[in-house]
C-alpha cells in the first residue's frame, strides 16, 4: 500500500464530518460524558448502551462499537461479549480499550474473556496496558502509563500479528502497528492531554469514527491519532497562552475537535512511516 | 386560558430562582453530570438516586421527578415504576424522556411498562422519539432526529390526548402540546445545541423543575423550553463571535442558565399560539 | 503538636504534586468525571473501580480510598466495605464523604454499614450531613445543606472523638476536628462552589491524595479544605470579573487546582485555630 499522507488522513476527517457515523460506546463511566461529546464535536453521533437486553440491537445498527474496561462489573462483560460478537458477525469496526489492563486480576480476566469472544479491529492503550495485553508483566498504576511507548513497541507487533489486529501504543510518540508490518510514528499531541480524563478513551471513541468510514483501519487509527494529537498540542498552545489550565484544555479539546481547519492540521502534522 | 405571554413564563423563571424546587433525577450516565449542573444553573436543587431501596423515599421528599431512559437497565425501569407511583400518588409532577425510543425493542418495551405504570404529566423528546411513543414506526438512529418536529404534530397531538399529558417534540421549532388542545411553537435556539451532549436531556430536566413550581404543566414547560431555547441561542451567538466552538458552547449554556435576564428573554422570544 | 501555618499546608501541596498519589475512588456517577478531573488538575491519579471482583486488589495498589454514596446500590455498598477493609488492614487512608446522609434510610443504613466495617480516617460532609451520621436528626435536602456547618460543631466533634477519625464539616466556614480536641477553622472559598455539582465531592478527593502524602490527616484534611477554598475564591473572582458565570467557575476551579502559586495561597488563607 502507499504510504499514508496528510491529504489522505484529512479525507478521513473529512469522510467522518460528512457521513456521520453511529458509534456505539460500551465505556466507563468516568468518561462517557466527554467522550459523547468529543465525538459530538468531531461530527459523529454517539450512542451509550449496555444492557445486556439491548446491546445485540444497537451494536446492530452502529457503524462502530467502542468497548472499554475502566469501570467494569460482570454484567458489563457479559454486555460487551455481546456487542463484540454482534459486531464481528456484521464485518463492523470494533475499537478495544484496555484501560487499567494489569492493574487486576479481574480486569486481566475481562480482556482474556473479551479477545475470547473475537478480536477487536483496532486496540488501542498506553504502553502498560499494552504489555500487559501482550502477556509482558508491568505494574499498571491506575489508568496512566509511567512506561514509553516505545518500550512497547515489539510486545505491540507481535500483538497485532497475534489478534490480526491494528494496535495503536499511545504516548509521547505513538504508534501504530498493522498486522502485515504497516508502522506509523505521529509525535503530535501535548502531556496535558493526560491531565484531562478520558482523553485517551476518547482517542479510541474517535478511532471508532474513523473506522466506521475508513476501511482500512491502520489508516483510520492513523487518522483519528493525528487528528487528535493536532488538536490537542494547538489546544495546549491556546490555552497556556492564555494563562489557563487543564480545566480549559479541556474544553479547548473539544473546540478544536470541531473546528480544526485542513490547513493546520497538514502543516502540524509530525507523521512517520517506518516499513 | 389566557395565552401565554413572555411576562407570564419569566415570572415561572423567578419563581423556580426563588423557590429552589428539588428536582429527583433518574437519569442515564451519560448526561447526569450536565443535568445537574443545568439545574443548580438555573437555581433548583438537584438530586440523582436510582436504587430500589430508596427511590420512593427520595421521591416522597422531591418537588419533582425526572425519569431518563437514556442508559437503562432491568433494575433501573424497576426503580424508574417506583418513583413512578409514588410522585403520581403524591400528586408530584413527572417528565419522561424516551431517550432513543424506537432504537430497540428493548426501550419500546421500557416505555410500554412506564406508561403502564403511570402518564407523565410531561413527556418530552424528539420527533423521531415522539412518534415512536405514539406507535408510529420510525428508525431512530441513536439518540438524535433526522425528522423535523412538525411531521411529528399529529401524533403528539393524539399522544397527548390519549396520555392526558403535555406533549413536547423539541426540535428546529419546539412544539407544545396540552391535551386540551392548547399548543405553543417556539422557535428560538441553535443547532450547536444538539452537538452537546445532554442539552435535550437537561430541557427534561429543567422542564420538572418548572413545573415544581406552576401547576399549569403546560405554561411549566413552554417556559422550560422558552429559556433554554433563548439561552442556547445567545450562548451560540457570543461562542461564535469569539471563534470559539462546541466545547465553549457546553460552558456558555450553563453561564446563561444562570444569568439570562428579563430583558433579553422578552427580546428574544419567538413564542406562537395555536389554538 | 505545633498550630498549622500557611507554610505547612503548602508543602502538603507541593507534596501531592511532587508524588503524585494513586487514589482509589469509589464515588457516585454524577461527579466522577468532575472528580477524576480535580485530582489530575491537583497533580494526583485518579482510578475508579466499583467492581466487587476487583476493588481489594485496586485498594491494595493505590495510596488513599475515596467512598463516596452519592449514588448508591446494593453492590456498590458490599464492595465499598470490601475496599474499606482492605485499606484499613494496609493502614490506607480512608476518606468518607456521607453524600446526602439523612435524607432516605437506605443512605442511613449504608453509612451504618460502613463505619461497622471500619472507621474511616476523615469523614467529610455539609452540616447536614455530619448531623445526620452524628444521630442528630435533620432533614437532609438532597445534597445541599441549609444548615450553617457552626450548628453541626458540637456533634461533629462528638463523631470524631467516637469515630477516632478526623471530621470536616465544610460550609461557609469550613471547620476540620480531630478526635484529639485540634480545631481549625477555614473562612476561604466562594457560595459559587456550591452552584458546580461535584465541588463538594471532590473536595473529598482532594482530601484522600493529600491524605496519601501527609500522615497527620487533621493537617492534610486542613490544607486540602483550604487549597480548595482559596482556588474557589479566586476562581469566582475572575469568573464574575469576566461576566461569567457557573459553567465557566466550573473550568476555572480546575484551572486553579493545577496552577494556584504559593505566594496566592499563603496570602489569601483564612487559617484559626481553637486549641
Amino acid at each position: 500500500m502507499p504510504p499514508l499522507t496528510a491529504d489522505s488522513l484529512w479525507a478521513d476527517v473529512l469522510a467522518v464530518r460528512q457521513q456521520q457515523p453511529l458509534v456505539h460506546n460500551i465505556t466507563n463511566f468516568v468518561v462517557m460524558n466527554y467522550s459523547a461529546n468529543a465525538l459530538l464535536a468531531l461530527g459523529a453521533a454517539p450512542v451509550m448502551a449496555h444492557a445486556r437486553e439491548e446491546v445485540r440491537d444497537m451494536a446492530g445498527i452502529a457503524h462502530a462499537l467502542v468497548l472499554n474496561i475502566g469501570t467494569l462489573s460482570p454484567e458489563w462483560i457479559e454486555a460487551m461479549v455481546m456487542a463484540l460478537q454482534t459486531a464481528r458477525a456484521r464485518g463492523l469496526p470494533v475499537v478495544l480499550d484496555p484501560v487499567g489492563a494489569g492493574a487486576t486480576p479481574y480486569r486481566n480476566q475481562a480482556i482474556a474473556q473479551l479477545l475470547a469472544a473475537g478480536s477487536p479491529t483496532v486496540l488501542r492503550g498506553n504502553a502498560s496496558e499494552v504489555l500487559s495485553v501482550a502477556g509482558v508483566q508491568s505494574a499498571t498504576r491506575g489508568v496512566d502509563s509511567a512506561i514509553a511507548s516505545d518500550d512497547a513497541l515489539h510486545a505491540a507487533q507481535a500483538l497485532a500479528s497475534h489478534l490480526g489486529a491494528v494496535v495503536c501504543v499511545s504516548g509521547a510518540t505513538d504508534h501504530i502497528l498493522a498486522p502485515d508490518g504497516r508502522h506509523a510514528r505521529l509525535s503530535n499531541g501535548h502531556v496535558w492531554m493526560t491531565r484531562v480524563t478520558g482523553v485517551g478513551c476518547s482517542a479510541s471513541a474517535l478511532t471508532g469514527a474513523f473506522c466506521a468510514v475508513q476501511a482500512d483501519a491502520f489508516r483510520a487509527t492513523t487518522a483519528a491519532m493525528a487528528y487528535l494529537g493536532v488538536v490537542g498540542e494547538v489546544a495546549a498552545e491556546q490555552v497556556r497562552a492564555q494563562g489557563r489550565g487543564v480545566g480549559q484544555m479541556q474544553i479547548a479539546l473539544l473546540d478544536g475537535l470541531q473546528l480544526l481547519d485542513a490547513q493546520t492540521f497538514k502543516a502540524r502534522l509530525r507523521l512517520h512511516h517506518d516499513e
